[in-house]
């Protein structure tokens, strides 16, 4: 894999893998919906049914905005395996004109969120640092 | 889903996702393959390709042994997500019966590790808390 192929990985998954780390200093992971957007990955707080304890990315993010995003594809034949990390620091941006533009790059690539516009912030990421394997 | 089917759902799945903690406080996880054993996961540091970073989660572990398992399902059609989160304390074993009983357990799982028993240490983590969703 070079860049521009990891970067195309990216933009394309449907799904990725976003951990943060909690105030008793445990890791935390969540599986998010995400768009890629030149050097970062925006999500949405959004309106599936959430676990009471769903929002901790949240306060995890707000103490601690060292966060890692990994985008990976399994396969039974192990030689097909292939993964991307993003290590960023993260930001919530509760209303306000960049939330807007990451809402609508998140309603561009989702079609559900065509349908129901998310109602909550937005995690943004700045990717400071891209890996790959292989 | 109940304790039953969260149990069930992690044992049958292929691949999970194992989050630690770095020395700096940064969160960091990686696709693994594991077997589900009573109240622990095992999962070997096997022959696959490995990146110069992806033995960093034994660094981690060994610093901070908190550590995070989820097992997630995505579907475009996102009434059908789910996810489990397994939160647990994490010990390597590089050698003796403990090893050597789990290296057995991921054979079972894996037709892969009978063809080619992994070389390295068991990531065995115990685990002390299970959250699903929905």
């Amino acid at each position: 894999m070079d860049a521009q192929e990891a970067r195309d990985r990216v933009a394309r998954a449907p799904v990725g893998h976003l951990a943060t780390v909690t105030a008793e200093g445990r890791p935390h992971v969540v599986p998010f919906c995400f768009v890629l957007a030149g050097e970062w990955i925006y999500s949405a707080v959004d309106g599936k049914p959430k676990s009471t304890l769903a929002l901790k990315r949240l306060d995890n993010i707000r103490r601690s905005p060292a966060v890692t995003v990994l985008i990976d594809h399994y396969d039974e034949q192990w030689s097909d395996l292939w993964w991307v990390r993003l290590d960023g620091s993260a930001q919530i941006w509760e209303s306000g004109a960049r939330r807007h533009d990451a809402i609508e790059a998140l309603a561009f690539k989702y079609p559900q969120y065509r349908q129901s516009t998310p109602p909550g912030a937005v995690i943004a990421v700045e990717i400071t640092r891209w890996h790959w394997w292989p």
